[in-house]
């Protein structure tokens, strides 16, 4: 007859295929430091309010105790006949002190139990993947300031459009970046509410105190229903949704790293490192690291729907669906942590190749909304100072000439308005320059933006200097 | 030849197709609004800084006013040939006021111009959204007031579990809720940053005050670096991951009513105006609008991907993949607003059977735990306790009797801490009465939640009765 | 220096983290069987073309089948340093028979390799989810073999509509089934062409004899394009999709097992062997592996948008993100696979309730469609019969009658063309027979589909019930 | 009171806003054809088995076919208060020609009719589906035959990796396009079976003839299972997910459509009738017809999502969640037909530079292969030729040179196999022409593909030049 928690009235056991099927022990073990750590506060209330005794309470304390040493050093033995992380760890505590562990789970129960384990794994996994952003921010701020001068074409629909920074496009990947971390802290604090004493669905008979085992875990206070502490997993969702969109903008940051690796582009190349060759084409170097950064992207969105579609239309409590919330977060975290971290390192390491950045600039007309913009100056309105740049351009082409090779003369053809300075308004430099606005390219506002990071990085504890050297960056180009 | 805003280098027309193919005033026209408030923002704050003339300025002020209130009733002419809702309404503008209009577009791009009208929109629809679920949360709390003292079996996998009251579950219902509403405060406030000034990509040369068109429009600040400005969407992303986690609330909501309205639960009767019939079969009053709610939710998760794959792997800056961030976004909101109000009346108007709920409290063994937290308070440790109760299930399951039926003799055959007094413990309503912990289904717990729930939204401007009677709340069970 | 099989022109080792990053062979040495065919055609290939010498040829294929064995019992030994399991498999073959190992890779790349050796994999996953379809296919004939005689309500909008067989309810799960099973063998169908020799992007060089290669892999002919054959996974989203599909379809066959074996309904007893119990609750007996059915629905769902978001925007031909194709092709295969083994197993040994069925028929005026039909068959317009029936079911209805209770002077107060036959028409026997049409539940009817269904799975070579013995079909109700 | 079809037992009229959040017409009057074909279809039947008279049969037949030209030619006035397509169909018939119209719906539901409705609807829109991309097919045979001289480098990686053909190509992503349209056609064959007669779940009690109406209406039979018949979407989700895959592969070509436009690149100029312009850079000529086809991707992948999460644990039989199958049915459709058709358009009339393509394989060392395929054909083991190679290439990069800059010398040094031979190897001419596998893009194997290409099409009753033409095919490069 079954040995199982819940045994008392069933007459055969479960059949191995189901057995296999519903067992998740091999899942939820991960889950095991926050399931002991939620089981002491458990144990240490029920002592204070006299549920337990003093010596049970001691007992079930330093057997927890030992069992996470156990775990953690990889001696603990698991066994997937016992279901799942909870059982697993009772079951040993109750084979080893007896009865004071069999009295563990008064007033509570494994719904009561998952949910306090999820919330404090999740909310520890948001605070540990904050702080990978900050070390890929680390990077990016040290290689944003070493290449203050390198100018190269901003693109959008991946023509060449104006001159920009390099570091100006370095810190709109950490614009991106920074939006993640806070969407993580949001999600970090919006679930730190303890589900401890919602039992099964409906509290429990217990004199629990749970403010005190909230206290005890971190949390900044309890959840306001049972029903929906042990029934809803949206903060699951809410957390995954912020990984994905930190995943997708890894995306856009891989896929322009694969970019300007390749040989037209040729913006930077990668270090040996973080690239590899191919088993048959003896010259290639692929970003691979990058490639893989993109292309996991899907998992992440794929985490995100799974968890969404597990959720549609369950009625209230606690369903056994539920049980497959774990892999797509579990998996959700590990890929986007592996992500930040190797592009941290990949970015560290790249060398980036400044004069083909400007060579490019020379070509592509990116500095025809200068023209545009010199008459519109002068008091043309916007619109037909556009159209006279446009058919300037036309000219230049057809002529194979660029605008800064056009005669006075050919330019005074399409607007009188024209006047010798117009050359100089149409050298890169000067033309990022003029850009001195807020969240423009010009030196001193893109200087400042760096600033402001490393401060921002600073108020958090974190050195950017310190990590980035830790990642390897190069102090060259 | 091409009239289009930047026909200057092009010697084609684009093909009519493609220019079909690539329109979007039908869409995007919904902007119409934001975007003139964004351009009389822009074209005051280019006046303060001397770029355009006071006359310049008070033109393009009063002929976008115009335009504004032409096309709130409906009089405005929408020109499909005019590309989006920008090119419309500019392209009005000059042909009234001349070349003032064609003044307008000075140190901006569309954009930097959409990005700004994104933002507005979508922060106008959070909080319009929050609204909503207001008014939802206002008739689910006047109905938890109305049946504090209504009994039913809470469940979990959809079996009968422990007795609470019919306030709890509605109370869990409103939790939810309240948490979509902190998501989508949080998504507003974190992309309340104006991205005016970022121009195409790279800002502009023209010296505009960044922070005064901001705070005319109401923004927090300004947005810190050009190329992310323009090139990133994420802050949908985060809004639409918001409604689909409020989606796949609201399908949960709508699963339980269509359960409770079948004959086999028959613990509500949803109200003739809110359910639809058959056109074969005469006796059918369908839950249609639950089902509806239920089924739109794959809309809104469906719109999330979409979001996701578009932005997936694209560099920066701006590429014309994004136009298809509409779309999703105008339908996540429509879905979930007409969803949320169509719920507070099918609530509002819905007649509960207690009768019936509380007959359910009646079968099932929802009193086992209460025998079992009997034993455990007498001192047997939890897992006997649980054991014995588990056998006591089975003996009364066999016997064709409830718990409450056995007799002391047979109870004490399973345990000999047995008592009198057990039959007390197993009275659904002291049952629910001594789960008296915060977030339990006691009265006292329950009540002081919806007291709670009523102060919240009382300090938001919301007063519940009121609304809730607005949407015909029924004073009867 | 790097012993990688591209070593030539690196300078520096993989960075650790990026090795782990990338590292596939934890995931894909699942594909070691079809990577030592596939090598193993290769090189005979290879040999009959002259290109290797037949003491090569049979070096390879001996020191392969060896270590196909080893990989086989457990004994091989996996270095996770080799990258994937082509370089581990190859390596090892190399360091036992030298030279001629290194002669293996010859007119080949890991490109056309991995496509290889997936389309080898997925093909016959195809065939054993099949086989498993036929399984659940042959309980569920079995059962509706046994339950012929069986009436309950058939539902729409989850409300009783009109009676129906429940038998004819599991063949309506058959021909889900059916489709889902004709939509693998499609995608067998399609991908089953060798991409063997289209070497990294560009074929080689080498005088390779590829139908031959593909004769002896089983595959139907070889790919048109190499570019293609190395670029492309649309048959990994052909084939999750339809197993996507078929996890929809488990979804909802779970849900009606959940909804059948609550106490409201009450229609299905779940075997103890495939039900648990609850930590908290004694009583508790819950559909568990019905609900983890129903859960894993999203993690297929997750799959095929992991697939479609990975290859989205992909340039061709191969790139470094198609190494995630594995994860969501394994795992969704082996949730279906596992879904339906558990579900044939739960079907099998379930008791169903067939008095509790016949009960819930006289409730719910499942019966007022028989009053429609038979007033439309005397003449009279269908939507006024419709009507008649509708006010007559309120009449009932408001007197707590059936339909069969109301006298025959009742039901002429709303149409004169009633007469004393009425009665026999609401019979549910009679109404169900009645339906006795081709794909209707009347006996004729269901059991000539049931006949159908066990001569098609014959012709599959199954034996439909030797196989619901083996898994355990109760005789019994 | 109600009018709705279904009112007879309902007190009250459905609620505005609920009337709204329901009225599906909007949306499904695009049914209309289909709907109109199967009530002629249905009632020639009923007249046939003698359940409608002669004379009401050719009523009802005029009386439609007068409605379905007034749809067509945009008279007919559709009221939203009708509920559906369906009823607003129906009831104007019944207004028009009285009681016959009212006789329609014996033996039907509109749970069988828009079962067959979408059935037919989703059958001719595959059909229409497959003609665009025969169309697609079309542009590129005829490209592809233009440009057969035309050599570029092959990638992997976006490096550039061996030598290919502009067709070969070209004619990859037909092999894409052709698996698609297989898909479609698989798709249409598995829904050709009627789901009329089903009734509403449970068949009908009136003698139909299912197999004529079948006939009728071009099915191949019928369906063999009532509640299966209305209760599934499962051949949308099949049919969308195979737009899907399709919308993935537009995506693709849409991506090196937009790369080989970049001035980076410069493979491709795409004509001004396929480009846009900017509002605030005169000199940019934007892909964006490319671009919309790639981010619309992202609406199919999410109307498949949709469909799968709404489906996601339904219960038998038909519930009214199934109404929100239509749109995204709708959406994808219309998205993939627009997006090849201006994909056609595109291709047709793009310029491809191949003289930039040439010089691009000068560089980037994609001859390495060659020099390694030219030692293992001198019997070096090919692990040890390609490490020669690889050498090879980091010689002659640190030198500044090409492979075939390199001298014999040199060669040799690395190894002795080397003879002068190997110069004519590095010609990327050789090396394409050498590469002449079944699939390779040596000119007789490329040209072999055009050619049956070209025969599949006309074996289709597709005349690949023709199409080309009405494309607008440019004869020039």
């Amino acid at each position: 007859m079954s040995e199982k928690s819940w045994g008392g009235r069933f007459e055969q056991d479960l059949d191995a295929q189901a057995a296999a099927f519903s067992a998740s022990v091999d899942v939820d073990k991960r889950l095991a430091p926050q399931d002991i750590r939620g089981s002491i506060a458990h144990a240490r209330m029920l002592g204070a309010r006299g549920v337990l005794s003093a010596q049970d309470v001691e007992r079930i304390v330093s057997g927890l105790t030992a069992i996470a040493s156990e775990i953690e050093s990889g001696q603990f033995v698991w066994d997937p006949a016992a279901e799942d992380v909870h059982m697993n760890v009772e079951a040993t505590l109750t084979k080893r002190i007896g009865e004071a562990g069999a009295r563990l789970h008064t007033g509570r129960s494994r719904n009561d139990q998952v949910a306090t384990d999820m919330r404090l794994w999740t909310r520890e996994a948001c605070y540990a993947s904050c702080a990978r952003i900050d070390a890929l921010l680390s990077v990016l701020c040290v290689r944003a300031q070493q290449h203050l001068s390198v100018l190269m074409p901003g693109y959008t629909h991946m023509q060449r459009a104006q001159p920009v920074r390099l570091s100006h496009h370095l810190l709109a990947w950490c614009e991106m970046l920074e939006r993640d971390r806070g969407r993580l802290q949001d999600a970090a604090r919006r679930m730190n509410l303890s589900p401890l004493g919602s039992g099964a669905l409906a509290a429990t008979t217990f004199p629990l105190d749970r403010a005190q085992s909230a206290k005890e875990l971190g949390f900044d206070g309890v959840t306001h229903n049972s029903l929906d502490a042990v029934g809803d997993r949206d903060f699951l969702v809410e957390t995954v949704a912020a990984l994905a969109n930190c995943a997708v903008h890894l995306s856009r940051i891989a896929e322009e790293l694969v970019l300007w690796s390749s040989q037209e582009f040729g913006f930077v190349q990668m270090s040996d490192a973080f690239t590899t060759g191919s088993s048959m084409m003896p010259q290639k170097k692929n970003p691979d690291m990058a490639e893989l950064v993109r292309g996991k992207t899907g998992r992440v969105v794929g985490d995100l729907v799974s968890l969404l579609v597990m959720l549609k239309g369950l009625p209230l409590a606690y369903n056994r669906d539920m049980q497959e919330d774990k892999p797509p977060v579990f998996d959700a975290f590990d890929t986007v942590d592996a992500s930040l971290t190797v592009l941290a390192g990949s970015i560290a390491s790249a060398r980036f190749d400044a004069a083909r950045m400007r060579r490019a600039l020379g070509e592509g007309f990116v500095d025809a909304t200068e023209l545009a913009d010199y008459l519109a100056a002068k008091g043309v309105p916007f619109r037909s100072a556009h159209h006279v740049a446009g058919r300037l351009v036309k000219t230049a082409f057809d002529a194979g000439k660029t605008l800064a090779q056009l005669s006075l003369q050919e330019l005074r053809a399409e607007h009188a308005a024209f006047e010798a300075d117009v050359y100089l308004a149409l050298d890169p430099e000067v033309a990022v320059e003029r850009r001195a606005l807020p969240g423009g390219p010009a030196r001193s506002m893109v200087s400042a933006e760096i600033s402001a990071l490393r401060d921002r990085l600073q108020a958090r504890g974190v050195d950017s200097q310190a990590i980035a050297t830790r990642f390897g960056v190069i102090t060259e180009p």
